[in-house]
């Protein structure tokens, strides 16, 4: 960690400064001192513990850097080896191309059943489907809710496929649990829900957490890090999901963010996977982005397959259709093979 | 509503779209439909119970325009009163100049209890602190918890301060309660937490809901009409606060948005404030925030003040000191009565 | 064209707003009128010259939605045909892959040439560098000017490598006409200088136009168009650049924006490349960018390489180094045949 | 200047670093070392000229972070005193509150001469009006270009109103001199065409530069040092003016950096105005936005007024009409004198 005084504190200031070093624990042996126009101070050692703002607040003190990031415990400089998660059908996520696909909101047990035939068939290997799904107006559908949850279970009976379903209150996770859940999804509008986060990290179950739009990287490791680390107990199976930002430029709902996935494959030892439907919002950009993530490292993706999406009750225009689906399933492979 | 078909749809691709209007209970006199180089379909009387992704799912459909918002229970041009919330102490949020004000964090009985004393003194209407934090990183300091709330119930009885303090989580509402917290804060990574919102339109308490950092005015006020119209019981004592977005820019920590602030007090009826110390960083900045705000048209602020921000556990850098504080109070109310 | 009319304009507005239409020169037949709970007017036919400002200024108007955009001679709609443009070394932009690398700036002879081999030996099909350098200080290295120009066309006679370099301004069109410049790159900054656009519609060699950092897709194309279309004269041989945006992240310098190149190859029939180097900042960062890129179906790259980034005056460390951009050709040329 | 090592470059590569220091004449006496997990070296002493990239390219660096900006010639820290320009009008800008207003374009001797009129009356002491419009598409009017310069010059000698207007190329300066301009406008399409910025750093009028949509702070300043410290000539009398940003809110066309504002008055000594025009849209908002920069600390404002804006050519719905611009005009005194 780096303090940079203030011009002109002078050697009171610096003394104030040293002071309050002391008083939370720094030893003088950890300090460097460098005098210039301006003094900075060195911190050298373990300083995940020392919280910035015991400096920031002072009025001596110009800006505090930190060198090594919280989230540690996810930094492959610590961990250089790549967590892999493996699901119940044997696919091992963060090694395997891995491919989860389904409708947006679960509607029906016909509608599931179709929509997993029809991804299973093409080559996903995971099923998703909203049962509680987070509007934008209290007037938009709310999901089936347990209903929903019923349907994806029996649906999983069926075709095999393990289930990916969106979670938005801790209060679920026993209903989550009874009809057997395999991957709790928390939405971009959840990404810094703490409470939720935290309960998270006492279950035995992978956690898709995706990046909130708007979330930078250092806010999104720390998010992943109250699972992965937790408060007492922990759940290491975090699987990252990046999904886009807001833009400026009226033609884009959200603009992937690319950069994104690359730093997240070469700094975090966790599985990154992308979200091409809702960066994309129509079919053909979809399919672009889901081959340009797959270039730039991403493990996998998840991806909205409707199997009538004129009749969708959510997000209709971004579901690929069968043929789409399977096309996109075709090139993403050969990418996955090429990069 | 307007529904745009895209270019060649033909006679073929109206009929479909004419016919998924009647299969959602729209009446043909409600419809106009202007055929040019593509076809517009115009949707008169009360669409805000239509679902836009009903059209925008068919691939005859360009585009889906709304006309009137879903969150018409909080539009001026539906209401054009503006609303008024009274605090325990008779203060008239929507009318008088309102100032919360108080420390980030609750620290301590004494920390809270000095920091109460200065900015009563210097004309604050209401003590703001965090009993519960929603902190980026799980190893920074989270809170008192219920402590926190029993160190503000102290606080409000010697000082009769109305409190005003940050909810994370629906299953603390009871606690809440107990402690006689008079205006529950929803935090700005909780502005799309629809649980927590949907509890909060049960309560018969004001909120003051946070826009979040990237949440667009029309997420905003969808996301305050939860609260506000909720499903069955329903809450309108909202309170509107603005705190800004993040900037491209490295020297922001936050930009505020005054367009926002202006926006909100020309189109909707509910109370707005500024929250110029997220929005600022420094202190000079927070002063010069908060009297733009006021000219802009805000209805009060909520400010941080700390009664030793050297020492304060949380964002120390941003609170004002008594003399900073005493000094925005004078310089908001000549804004005030000058606007 | 659609015009929405204001709630409660009534038919005096109506007629007001059909007035101006008539005085514009637009014609009754093509009008339809849709009245609702607000009146919409369709304008029908070629629009392209109605200026939607004439009734975006009318108190009556709510909002004017162009449909046909302005830069039709660039769209796909209009001419399916993908642009192809062919170097002097017989390189098809637009067809084959094109790879144009080199130095940010022109440093020295030795420099530029060293620089040019390598590049030419791994499969670079054209060379960049830097004569006229546009910089954020006026302290900062701003060029060798026509030196750099010369010592371009050396190397380019020495390798044959068809030469990129950048114009800041029309005045000097004459010393890059002598030098014998093959493509003229407009940089970011430079995207809606339009007197430079102008001048530039007047020249027979192909235009790298990058897109300027926040730049929309409609300002972009826009702008292409000022040089494609032209005023009098026309250049058709614009090439497109996508070099991506700031970010509010501070992990990233600039973010490659990938939903563009999607959009744009999708579009636009011109030619499409990706710079990589300035959105990715660090090395790794670029060749994954790259990748993604073209995945995403980018005609090619821009790329920088430096025969000796440490003591490079100018972007050393997003520069690549020679193993680095052997690994790039490679890699990019497996994505380009599986994609 | 601070230069941070990577991780285990070891002896070996702060050696590497050191003499890189040497060899581009950094004494050693001006050098401070800490070890830690991380090498840090402090440069102290006057590094305006040091080059950051000397170090950054390095691959033993991990970043370079500089203290002193190389915009000092602006720095209230170096300059304390604030910097005053004189209009012929007597109007000091940077001291007296400066209303510039006037039409978007020049359409007509008529048009100018009675928004003059308006303007003046109302206590406007500047006149604006466009000549060369840089605009979106090569289809939209482009001004009167010297008939347009002819009209500002003769409505100047009616009203006495000094003449403000923007510059697109510097092959124009001739002309301005040649109708007497008395400000020189620089759009925010053109904030970093340095050219133009090193051609008006060598004429003696002074400058209104605008800060380009997506500019930061320190990109600013350094475009507004080319032209006040410029190379060999220079040209004290730059006036800053914010115009804001795009917004990803659909419901702005830009929102206006309230926070850039404060820091402009804070670390600069130039003249600070803002455009709430360009930022705001539409009448009732730029009003609000008028009151919100000047109690932010702005020195004055530049406002588009249209005696008729239902017939203006060019940005009529953000132009205000005459009652409207009294209105501001009092509405901003009153909160100049309180501020």
């Amino acid at each position: 960690m780096i303090v940079h005084l203030k011009q002109g504190v002078g050697e009171k200031g610096l003394e104030k400064v040293l002071n309050k070093a002391e008083e939370i624990g720094i030893c003088s042996s950890q300090l460097d001192i460098s005098q210039g126009d301006t003094c900075v101070i060195g911190i050298k050692g373990d300083t995940s513990k020392v919280n910035e703002q015991s400096f920031e607040n002072m009025s001596e003190v110009e800006k505090v850097i930190r060198i090594t990031e919280k989230w540690k415990a996810l930094s492959k400089k610590f961990h250089p080896e790549y967590s892999v998660i493996e699901l119940p059908n044997g696919v091992k996520v963060g090694k395997d191309l891995v491919i989860i696909a389904g409708p947006c909101a679960v509607e029906s047990y016909e509608q599931v059943l179709e929509t997993a035939k029809i991804v299973k068939a093409a080559g996903a290997n995971a099923l998703r489907g909203g049962a509680y799904k987070p509007r934008t107006s209290r007037l938009d559908f709310q999901g089936l809710e347990e209903e929903g949850l019923n349907i994806l279970a029996r649906v999983k009976k069926e075709t095999g496929l393990p289930i990916v379903t969106e979670i938005m209150d801790k209060e679920d996770i026993p209903l989550f649990e009874k009809y057997g859940v395999d991957i709790y999804q928390v939405g971009a509008r959840n990404c810094q829900n703490f409470r939720l986060l935290k309960a998270l990290s006492r279950i035995d179950k992978p956690v898709l957490l995706k990046r909130g739009s708007g979330i930078t990287l250092n806010e999104y490791l720390n998010a992943a890090d109250y699972i992965y680390s937790g408060n007492g107990k922990a759940n290491p199976k975090v699987i990252l999901c990046e999904r886009g930002d807001k833009s400026y430029d009226p033609e884009h709902r959200n603009v992937l963010n690319i950069n994104n996935i690359v730093y997240l494959k070469k700094e975090c030892h966790l599985p990154v996977i992308a979200d091409p439907s809702h960066a994309g919002g129509k079919r053909d950009m979809v399919i672009s982005l889901a081959k340009a993530s797959i270039a730039a490292g991403a493990d996998g993706l998840i991806v909205e397959v409707h199997y009538d999406p004129d009749n969708a009750l959510c997000d209709g225009a971004q579901s690929l259709t069968k043929p789409y689906f399977s096309r996109l399933v075709k090139d993403i492979d050969k990418i996955f093979r090429a990069r």
